[in-house]
């Protein structure tokens, strides 16, 4: 399909500079990053979660700026059919596009230039963070707490799907609304159910926030009721910029992505700074889950130990309960903020390691030279093995991961027994419940426990 | 459940004379017919057609006007909880309740005064319908012809239900409304695929009509994402409100309701005077569906013969293709308007027969005496055809017609072989697909076929 | 000037039989009144009051309705001038055009036909104003009282104008909404300077309501300002509407035309029944108003007594001080319905005699009758004494009054010397200080005092 | 007065960073620059251009940030009670100071850290302009071009000042927009003019724009009708801001300040680059003001030569006119940029010299070198006569420019006596007509021109 497309909604407003910028086919530009959020955007719909495949499918895509006096035109070649119907791009589509497309072009040019936000120390990474979402209008003046931050696997079974739609619709019925990391499976379920629920109780202006970066994007194309998408330079920035702006955290089964982002945020959460600080974490699932979530309960508390596994609840097949539930911790968060004086919006508060925030390259050096053992404090074991599945996570359906994996073999992931024994447990089962990838392939591990 | 309900969007200003009405409980009041309404729109989400059972089970249900400097509020008392949330009533449902309190005064206060609005001729009915919509702010200035009515039964399977969701979807995807009966099933489907589609083209003003009638919407409770509900007072004033504000009619499989609506829709449209008017209609259904429609195909073109055929189309298993014909009918159906001067909104120009209009009592004399031969106009068999149907579905789930078969027996149908063959066919296979009533109990039939 | 006018907001949405009744010219239709009434509103800003001259003037003028499918459009042709900016309608009066059309249906078609709304009770006048102005969307759903009724001349000077403008101003800063007869003059100058207030405060909502009627709205043209225009049947129901949706009532200095208000306003207050309402009135002027004012005051107080005296304040030269004690009033007023559960959009609570409801016909028989004497109850007198004055206004400014005049000679006003003398030394300073007509032409009197 | 003041709109939203700068009272931080804008901005409604003076009797004025979970606070202590009303402040004031919060913030801390935006090359500062006004939401996406630029004198006479609203009512009535310097006299009546004009028009989005500077902002406080309020950092970057956003200028009479805004604009112009550029330029005003814009134009031709004189077009006593004509060049402008694909609301087309850009100092030794004689382009003769105004403008109205006059004495100014002795001569009638500084004082000159 070839299309123009002129933006619905903000910042078609560049200046010459910017254009530049975004039409600069070398490294220093940032047309290719561009180029490749936007065809992960339009590729929404073909379900595929190879990154490189997709890329590879689509190689006679481009897109162009094209000025007007009215602001900016984007002028696509052979983009996927999917993103249109009868010939007109989808409006949600088209405002992904934007989106990317202003994110891409604010963290490269303002915000990268400014030699305040200092991306080597722990608050100057926290104030691109705030930076870029402001730019994204994220933050609505006024509004009281009510993101409710949805995470699990982009490939799950259809009574699992089914599921998340219904607590969803619970959380809607409720007032709250959805944020997710906005591709498919127990990302798009909630918002779902949220915007039925929305539709009934009259709210126009439900939220159904998606947070990606460019590595992963492609594999999880934001789904067109996403309303409000941001890309982040990378998987940690995504990371912190959840647990900054989710009130409460619901965990629904997924595989590995979804264990790096538990381990993240139990983490974060283990920091002794931030020991009385409340945040509300449930894992949620049907009655066929209850199992699934044992496991992982067994393996945090033989990883990390007691004190994490009192940081989260379990609730199994209970829709109204979990979105009663969050909605009291939810209650509990702003009541705290109020006492401290903290945002509502942006959780100031909450104290992120350096170790969380800096970026994981998963090649096969660092996979290999990967800490975990128990000679370290409980919240930095936890970042090692966050890594750990990061790693995993991109070996299996990141561009540059795949490409390492072929081209190297699998990553070799070394460290005490105690913990590889149950890790490689979880993993065997992950596969065996088809939680690796979207169905259709056989799958071959992308790492190896060296045990 | 008790609560005090102030409304959200129009109508809470009422005159003295209109609160007085509202409280008197005579018959002459609105106070019965205005509970009765009341109950049925927050009895929604309990699935159950039974409105005598309802109306039984409520009995304590009471509802007050409460006067206020900034308008009246409702008080309830023993209202059914499933119109609420954690204590608070789903704010779509509130808005119901005052559409309901909105179309019972207008309709009985200044409407039916009105001399001008002769309930006893063609155009005096048909100007009362039109007064009723406009003052239910229906006709939005500007728009262009976009209301899908979908027909269908309130009890059907679940995958025909989701092949509903489907045909929304697509409905939604190119910026077109819904409009139905507004109860569960085929009148719930499209409306939910529709939001779903609405929200990722950013159509914020979408529209999910539901039309009802006292007789019937305890059976079929209006669904909270409908935002827009009128009552009209009886059975014939909402057909013909479907088919002069719908721009196009869809008809899912359905019972008896569903050949209703098709019989009045045909016979309407069989009127010589229609000849040349255009008017999109398909029955639609999914490939499980096909051998349903033959049969209704067949039983069509015995009774009202190949003229009635070329009325509508057949389309199986094919959403995206429902889509595209239903707009491109709606296109001709503008163009039409545009050149016959018609109003978009209101479709003035369709003739419509005294016979389908007059109300008909389904008591078993009237019963008894449908004129059910082949000695008259084909589109006033299908009137008197309309009118055995029309009957049957008193006779199984509205209140009055109920009572009526409990007391006195089955309707008896008399008529010619040729017509009552085919259409005791039609209804033993209704029974068959369990199409007569929602599940749960055995179908006594209220009807006898005389052969 | 011809133009083709496409309505912005309200009703273009007709139905078959309320055009047919806007095209018909004979005495049952609709169209001689409402072509007078578009000629009178599309005559804004040519200074003339002078009705007569002006239906004379634009006699070729002419006004169609024309069928669209989106809703009605007008065509014009001789139109004024004034009413276009480069040959494009001003939106304002588009708008009042359109409520013209709006409240001639409304009352004639379905209002006027209704048995209920009986227009020889009084509370059958009451409910027809209350329809009327509920039709005209004039009742917002949630508002606190805010309308402040400006009076006072359509003929005053400059530096008049400009006083009512900082009293608007100041009006306009505390949130307050102004409504007027909706001519030139102190009808004008405060919306004027609340305009500008509210453009300060950010209000965007701000209210500038015009009640009109057939008679008047040719001499006091509504100024496109204007945002919600009521044009009722007649001058008993426009002041009956200015009482009951007004909070508080400031009288500017004018001429017999806001004599007649005062007279109104005292009669209606000085019904026994209405002893204990709080209604707060002010008249206000700048230091040059100051013996003005004292000349009416003691006009009142030797025609109605103290009583009546106590039912205002007089305030010279201070804006703030007359904004922040209507203020202070309104909250009382609020207060009172609050307790008394009366509506604040709309004063039921106050009892208007049916004296005052009756349309009163200027004929010289009529005026001849008039019981000008002290052998009744103060508020009839009032009533009388206001009808005095109101077939003064006929006679200097309305179409058939003017007529009468020139036919007839001078109406003839009979009663006690008590009353008759200090009326006619009212209304010999009104001539002396030019308030009986606009500037231009030389007065003589329409009436004469036989004492 | 003392004050809490809650936002209405846009960025409350502030990172820690971003606080701690505005509460920083060392040179490094932004607490002293924050402080004088909001005072000046607060200080509206107060008639006096002496900024010392206000500075001086408002020293006890503080201002603080109050962190609160929903956003930004403002505790205000001492400050003017011209900014209350009953002791709530003005909205529009409210919105200004949340303005120059912004801007100051946006300024000083993102922006001046970022390389790119290289404030030492010209490109650089013309960057920086369009960020601040794009993170000001000036540019709305989609609009045509309709700013209408109105420079003039704060200090103008009655009758001056209700011609200036006569031409903004015009402008209004057709649409356009406004944008001033945003203090009294000719930078407020076109805005009372066109408020009206847009109520008229029920045009509710009009827009009031408002461009000053930390030096002068005190000396014309934004009136509240202002609705963009935006602050650049000097004098230079709003003057390319003027010209960059305007799409036509209209010149009221004025002083020296409007005589500096007309050379710097006559020099721009006559850069060659931009001799084919359109860019309608009006100098308007009434009867009386007729020979006050022939010695205008009489210095120009002397100083500037013909080709200036070809740049504006001068009408007199003719609002009708100057609307339309203006709207026709804007029409021109919309014609140019759309062949040469500029943006409508950014001039990137317009080329400035460098010396247009560099902030001028004026102090005694950069007063004395201005290069004031004819062995240069003339639009380099026009910057250094507009810097020779801007300091005069500095010596009479700026608090800096104040005290070094004070204490050094008035400025000297030397050159060519063909262009001294016309510069004289219209100061000298500046002088006379009183168009120095607002009223009340005898003015005593800043400058000495040594002949």
């Amino acid at each position: 399909m070839n299309a123009r497309i002129t933006p619905e909604g903000s910042l078609e407003v560049l200046s010459r500079y910017e254009v530049s910028l975004l039409k600069d086919k070398s490294k220093k530009g940032l047309y290719d990053i561009f180029r490749q959020c936007a065809l992960a955007v339009l590729n929404c719909g073909n379900e595929s979660d190879d990154c490189k495949a997709i890329m590879e499918r689509y190689k006679e895509f481009d897109i162009k700026l094209v000025n007007q006096p009215r602001g900016i035109k984007l002028e696509l070649t052979n983009a996927p059919a999917s993103a249109f119907v009868d010939g007109e791009m989808i409006k949600g589509i088209k405002e992904h596009l934007f989106s990317a497309l202003r994110d891409i072009v604010h963290a490269k040019s303002v915000l990268a230039k400014s030699a305040e936000l200092n991306l080597d120390s722990s608050s100057g990474i926290t104030n691109v963070i705030f930076h870029q979402l402001r730019n994204a209008q994220f933050f609505t003046a006024g509004a009281l707490p009510n993101i409710v931050v949805c995470w699990g696997g982009h490939s799950i079974s259809r009574q699992e799907y089914d599921f998340t739609k219904k607590v969803g619709h619970e959380l809607g019925l409720r007032g709250l609304n959805i944020c997710t990391g906005c591709g498919p499976g127990a990302m798009k379920g909630p918002m779902k159910g949220a915007t039925i629920a929305h539709a009934k109780q009259r709210i126009h202006n439900g939220r159904y926030i998606g947070i990606s970066e460019p590595g992963i994007i492609a594999a999880e194309s934001p789904n067109p009721i996403v309303n409000e998408l941001t890309i982040l330079p990378d998987i940690e920035k995504r990371l912190e910029a959840f647990v900054r702006i989710g009130h409460g955290i619901i965990v629904f089964p997924g595989g590995v992505g979804t264990a790096e982002e538990i381990l993240y945020l139990l983490g974060v959460l283990l920091h002794p700074a931030n020991k009385k600080l409340p945040f509300p974490v449930f894992f949620v699932g049907s009655k066929e889950n209850a199992s699934y979530f044992k496991m992982i309960d067994t393996f945090i508390g033989g990883a990390l130990g007691e004190e994490a596994q009192k940081r989260y609840k379990i609730i199994i097949d209970d829709p109204i309960r979990v979105a009663k539930e969050i909605k009291k911790g939810i209650d509990e968060v702003a009541h705290y903020r109020r006492v401290h004086r903290d945002a509502y919006y942006f959780n100031w508060l909450l104290k992120i390691d350096p170790l969380f925030q800096q970026p994981f390259q998963p090649t096969h050096e660092n996979m290999a030279n990967l800490q975990l053992h128990r000679d370290q404090p409980v919240h930095l074991l936890a970042a090692n093995l966050r890594r750990a599945f990061s790693g995993i996570v991109a070996g299996n359906v990141k561009d540059e991961g795949v490409r390492r994996v072929e081209k190297f073999g699998p990553f070799e992931i070394h460290g005490d027994k105690t913990i590889l024994d149950p890790l490689e447990g979880l993993l065997e089962s992950f596969i065996k419940e088809n939680r690796m990838k979207l169905p259709g392939k056989v799958y071959t591990p992308s790492y190896r426990i060296i045990n």
